[in-house]
């Protein structure tokens, strides 16, 4: 019996009342690895799609904090999963395919675990529409390729949508740790493209059945409705942690303005200071909130 | 000037002409990295999700027929890229996202190395409907969420969709292989859902909005359009090749059957059995193609 539950909304009657549930990606068994031992406390979770930038970032933090160097949790190679304090750190892999799968079994983790106020930042690299290669988009919202502030699934043979909707507060606070760091930064809506190459209107890719004109036309339309970057996880982590009723925030460097090309051509060292940039916002902000 | 070329189909005009392209997901290079001497001669692909089991099957592989070990030649953590051979053996992570920009990638080398008549197979595991767990299904096409033999691309802000054809030939031989090595397997369409939960209703995600009578009512109506498994990636296979000219096949063993249950709840003896099952189908179709 549950004498304290969680605030993480499962809509599942299945999930509930199992006593049973095997986190099959995770490779962790609610039954065998002590959930509410080892999850509880948790109060924000970071992800990224590379398992090796997520590593890295763990590390890093914990050693920023003085917390002994994290060891991965996953039982799997589909994710790796660190947790320094209060924080756990995901990979997501690429897509909102394989995101999903991610935090569907996040969140069934931390709802068997018993936490509670949890929050979500997913930290990654995009690509800048307006802005220049290295600016730090803060997204106010997420739209997906029909241009619609929603997440498409298919469901039992019929399309469901839900709102891609995130949370205001975090990502004013989000904003305001990277004024004070002084990280150039902007705001504005993410487009969520299923694809890397046509779906974003590159002319790099293997197949191109529009013009440069075209091309450009779209661009600039986006750029009008308030898009200020591409990347291809976002209305999928909206919506669902609003539904799970988890705050959702994300935060992506881009690495080039699509206005000017479509080739990521960074060498090492600025490609690796960019991608440090949410990561020094997103842990400035952490130390700020959370005693180590 | 291109002497002798490529039979893959590039419709990127842009890349055509290019002297330049950065692989970026695979950190490969055109430039710098010889594609026609490292690549030139591949036949076939397989690929996986997982990277691991990739990067096992390929150094098991070319144990096997008395090749060095591999090394892995993808220059990123994005996914990895092993060389036995004419056989290339590359990851693409979970769902078609992801699956998408290896694939635009891979058909990218090989166009510039000039690789002639390639073909690709899908290894994999899915969720079996109406067979037993163990049986290993060879698709014979590919059905998305709305149930059509077609893949959806959103591009400039457009729904675009292409067919989700595979090679019936590789079919029939691989099926021809099963069958010389006694491998339990069936065929049948496969369907490609975007999300593992209720993307493929299932009753154990973290929301469900539908009864366990809806589940089995779509269940039973896909297995009479000839459904025989789910999984996460067939429809964008299956169309990207096509369009490219390679030929396309996808084998993937059924971990349990949909009809009895929604939990993967195999001991690891039998988890590896099953998950070695396509492979070894296909590693004797390759020994019979190939002299190594």
């Amino acid at each position: 019996m549950l004498v304290e539950g969680s605030d993480i909304n499962i809509t599942n009657k299945f999930i509930q009342q199992t006593e049973k549930d095997f986190l099959y990606h995770f490779g962790l068994d609610k039954q065998s690895d002590e959930f509410d031992k080892t999850f509880k406390d948790v109060k924000i979770i970071c992800t990224g799609g590379c398992y090796k930038r997520i590593e890295n970032y763990a590390i890093m933090f914990a050693k920023e904090v003085g917390l002994p160097t994290p060891k991965n949790l996953c039982k799997s190679y589909r994710y790796v999963l660190y947790k320094t304090g209060p924080v756990l750190w995901i990979s997501h892999g690429i897509g909102s395919a394989s995101l999903s799968i991610m935090l569907i079994e996040t969140i069934k983790l931390l709802y068997h675990a018993k936490a509670t106020n949890v929050s979500y930042i997913r930290i990654g690299t995009s690509g800048g529409v307006g802005v220049d290669g290295g600016t730090v988009v803060i997204s106010s919202g997420s739209i997906n390729g029909e241009l619609k502030q929603e997440h498409i699934q298919y469901v039992l043979g019929k399309k469901v949508t839900h709102p891609a909707t995130l949370d205001k507060q975090l990502q004013s606070e989000l904003m305001e740790t990277a004024k004070k760091l002084k990280i150039p930064y902007d705001t504005g809506l993410t487009l969520c493209a299923d694809d890397f190459y046509e779906g974003q209107g590159r002319l790099d890719g293997a197949f191109c059945n529009y013009t440069e004109e075209d091309k450009f036309n779209f661009l600039n339309k986006i750029y009008k409705i308030g898009v200020r970057n591409f990347e291809m996880e976002s209305t999928c982590f909206a919506s669902l942690l609003n539904r799970a009723n988890i705050k959702a925030a994300i935060i992506c460097v881009a690495l080039l303005n699509r206005l000017n090309g479509d080739q990521i051509d960074l060498d090492n060292n600025t490609y690796h200071e960019f991608e440090m940039r949410p990561y020094k916002i997103v842990s400035q902000y952490l130390k700020n909130k959370f005693i180590f």
